[in-house]
């Protein structure tokens, strides 16, 4: 018995397999391109084992706990949101005896990947072989092969781009760069506890701001020049794109006036939250201008309302599985930007969503005629076998291949990099499959799109 | 020549078909769970052949109307609203003649179930065979196997839930359940006409409420200890769920001052629209408390435009087949009940929609992570074969098969129960054997999760 | 090689496909019937040959163009917005280095569909055979058989709708019925830039209409009239339609005296953008009114955000691609319309989307249950194999087959009609197949099925 099928997630109809196969075979070997996702520096620059199965799969993943909460399994029994696991193998065995929630998700997927490829583990985790499990994964976690820079090189990473707030230093980086280890660990520029007025310390954030860059954050133009210093920093670290994650994809084109106007409402606390949404809007269009120069491909992650559970939210703090997709309107919000700058030539802008409504109404027929648009890859609950199928089915006829951005794993869960960047190949494959088998694509042509898809177009559109 | 295929609705791929024959002969003969429907327990109390065939299948359904109004054909020729037919031969023609509008439509299939598996009818319904169908079917209609109790045990039913108004005195279930009959039929807490302000009569059905329990609803606490003492009224009788169906799903938590002042003004007469919303929304939430203690399960099925065609509401009343489904919000809308019962561990709510773009944005998102919220099965336009195939894809990736509540047939027509739950059980099939021979779900998985889908989520969501 | 598999389109599996190919076989006979589009009578009226490929293919077909543009190539270069261009084979050059990028795209089926059937051309197109492609177009562009009479007859149009302007003249239209050629080519009445006080020249286009009509279209009795009176003039011509282009569907039900006055300030050019839209939202419902009396079916297309790249449109005018979908609301925007002429036995009206959220929430339901709705084929971006395959999927199970309009064009490229026919039936087919195969439809059924929705649903919804 095995956990994986070779030709899993591949369609069943024998001939459209049998071109899928062909042309996922031309692609496993490729290189991994990680351009965006929530790993962490500090790994790769203290290159330290990872301490146990717990801590490793079940503490930092969201998509597990909010599944186990979800059917009454408490997060103090998991051990949410405590520094140290007091007993890891306990909160093991909770997860492995509650496994089969998750049949049918691409959680399972890719647990499974890391089960069987990393681990040689060949019969499905339950309650039965919970202690087996937590043993053999916690000898490997012990040897040099499970340190994280040997992982990198196992995973056949080319690069691996992390997510870092514009008040890191970025020693880390740093660090690995002056190391003789051969890696590229890039970061990127997300500002959002610097530009969003509703971020826990938003004021204080802005001071250090201030203190990083010599600038005097108390003004409006003071505020923007720390920004584009920081970027400037970043940049020497080998950063080539920011991050920003607004509640809505709002912008607006404030007079210069206007702006330095809320800008001091903002500063001084007393901005209304009307204020402090137009205020975001304002910050896309400044990162925007910012971008057209230095050259930053702008990322944008809109419609999540985070923190929905309240008491969860005071408990056990920010990011806890309980940040909700609403619906999002891409159309009007973007105009005040793409007005500006949606027609210069170096602004690069990637647009994300978790409203799939908007992939064929909006999204595709923005990316298919403005030249700084490309629409990243189906994004967090959409990271599936069927979201990335829906993703292709309603993109591809309006903005074609060529205005994607390839694969993102977007992982906080190192181990699952190698299983997500899989599941992208098999399920490309299998959707060009269909359009060959359809007559709506020639198997060269597909052969070549599969190798775009999997590796050139996330290196052209991180400009990596 | 039969109307039904043995293979129908299964997957056309001969892999794929074989892995759903097998799992759906092992779930083909489980018992029917119908927690949810619009039966009447009348029918059951008094047991009384149903009159003809048009009265049986054309006049209850506004499924079939609203398709024959949509073609010109007047709700008047079919004596809609007319509580004795007059030429009932004449409306089965009429719809007989017409029967091919229905091709690719659920209820093409429902009607041939009944037809072929009930009355042993085996050629299409057409116009030259209307009167042979009517004669065959009201032959039969006379037979002791056709009295309303027969047919519930030849169904293998082993639960039935009604839908009733807190008026309702409940005589009919307190009448089967004091026959020698054993059956389990049960009502369910409906109190849209006692807690929406703009419902028909609202007014005078508080007055009602008042005298049924002896309190006085001219106040806010009186008001509520009626609904509670018309819950447990319920509660005697097997209630295990309530069942709110308001235009939208906004919820509020007023403060007990604010929401006095709100139910004076209510009670008045004089609440504004925006009142009256604000007055359901809070009583979502209270309804929500009430669950809280007395453990029923809370249903909500937001967002249809009820009564929409002015004409047809003003001639031929309500239910007509001109309630047309609006987009619906739960995020924001749901977020003051959910913080305020969200974590209570006794508290269930099932949540429904009309808009399919909630499935994998809003619904499956909420309900992978609260431990109070399922997903009601695809409603009403929805419950069909395209229907139920999106909701398994847009929703298992996120909420996985857990987080649902199995299958509602939701119908007024009882001949339809068997046909319902048979394309549901077969649907499920087709998908799960998709996971299956896709290498995404083991068989030994797929088997376990059609049960549970057929049989054990529905018994655990509605506690039966 | 060639270019086009005749399979092409069909679905995988081999049973599906045999039945897909036999009802394609069925219906591939057929004439056309084009009941909405761009193409323009005054090329059958003057019957001049078409000049270049890159004249006829690639400047006036904004799918091109905006698919170039979003990868950056300037429309400058493609001499796009200029009436003669300079260098046409510069032009196709350019576009043929970037066929590549029309990959999984309906552009490159319809294409290739033109160079096969039209052109003998076999070899896919690319930079190396721009050239040769070039001169073998031009060769035949100048023969008598590629004069539009001529192909008008070989694609076996039955009937051929233009898009008009009330100030048009029609004369190209006279001119072509005064002919002795036997075409039935007839224009639709297009009224946006005589009801929409926001369109280019507004104020200037009532003078016109006034001088057209002689009467005094400075009060809304007279602009009322006037509108009548050049429905009539269309309607000499063999106008059965018009046709609506508004930003949103909202409809309003004034009294006399509110729209006379609303009126008053559109006239004087001093209305509000809200009075602006409630004046469309008051002329949809006159229109419907006076389509209740004469007879024209009524079409509506809304839902675009047009112009939206400012320097686009300031450079390149209109129609430039860069028109993005928005989401549509139809349920409480139509209630006013159709409380008011919804069930009145001569309107007809067909509902277009960019939102395809709306097919199973809104625009089936209403379709399922309106005497005067049916919905009209996939639309703009959604004139696509997973358009169209989507449309049946959301439509079907709630609105039958006999509520949709059969398939429309909707082209400014003559040369796509055959080829956007032939993708339509195809689709039709496989979805059809796909029914029976899964015996939800019998294949004699289907067979008829793709009759009506090929041939008789069109003639019958546009009263051909």
């Amino acid at each position: 018995m095995t956990l994986l099928h070779e030709d899993r997630l591949f369609p069943a109809d024998p001939d459209t397999r049998s071109i899928a196969k062909r042309l996922y075979e031309s692609i496993a070997g490729l290189p991994i391109i990680s351009p965006h996702g929530h790993t962490q520096a500090g790994w790769f620059a203290h290159n330290e084992p990872f301490p146990d199965p717990a801590k490793l799969f079940v503490q930092p993943d969201h998509y597990i706990y909010r599944m186990l909460y979800s059917q009454g399994i408490s997060l103090d029994e998991l051990e949410i949101g405590v520094p140290e696991l007091k007993n890891p193998r306990k909160v093991w065995r909770l997860f492995a005896q509650n496994y089969y929630l998750f049949r049918g998700t691409p959680t399972r997927i890719w647990l499974d990947y890391a089960f069987q490829e990393l681990f040689d583990l060949k019969d499905r985790l339950s309650a039965e072989n919970a202690d087996s499990y937590y043993d053999a994964i916690l000898e490997k976690l012990r040897t040099p092969q499970f340190l994280p820079r040997a992982l990198y090189d196992r995973f056949h990473l080319e690069v691996l781009a992390t997510t870092d707030s514009p008040l890191d230093s970025l020693a880390d980086h740093l660090a690995i760069q002056q190391s003789n280890w051969k890696a590229r660990i890039l970061p990127t520029f997300r500002p959002d506890s610097v530009v969003d007025p509703e971020f826990m310390g938003f004021r204080k954030n802005i001071e250090i701001l201030s203190e990083l860059t010599g600038e005097d954050t108390a003004s409006w133009s003071g505020y923007l020049r720390a920004l584009e210093k920081r970027r400037e920093h970043f940049k020497l670290l080998g950063c080539t794109a920011t991050d920003h994650g607004h509640p809505t994809v709002r912008t607006a084109d404030l007079s210069e006036h206007e702006a330095e106007k809320l800008y001091g409402a903002v500063f001084a606390g007393v901005a209304t939250p009307d204020q402090q949404e137009l205020f975001r809007a304002q910050m896309l269009t400044e990162m925007a201008g910012m971008s057209a120069r230095d050259g930053f491909v702008m990322q944008i992650h809109p419609g999540s309302a985070r923190n929905h559970n309240k008491l969860v939210y005071e408990r056990y703090g920010r990011d806890t599985g309980a940040d909700i997709p609403t619906a999002t309107e891409y159309v009007h919000a973007l105009r005040p930007l793409l007005n500006k700058y949606g027609n210069s030539p170096g602004f690069k802008m990637i647009l994300f969503t978790l409203d799939e409504s908007t992939y064929s109404r909006e999204l595709a027929p923005l990316a298919g005629h403005y030249p700084c648009l490309v629409l990243g890859p189906p994004w967090w609950f959409h990271d599936s076998p069927e979201g990335m199928l829906r993703f292709r089915e309603y993109t591809t006829e309006t903005a074609g291949f060529y205005n994607t951005a390839g694969f993102n794993d977007d992982t906080r869960a190192f181990l699952s990099i190698p299983a997500r960047h899989d599941v992208a190949r098999r399920m490309d494959a299998g959707y060009l499959a269909r359009l060959v088998v359809e007559h709506r694509l020639e198997e060269d042509d597909a052969c070549e799109i599969a190798r775009d898809l999997t590796y050139n177009l996330a290196k052209k559109a991180y400009k990596l």
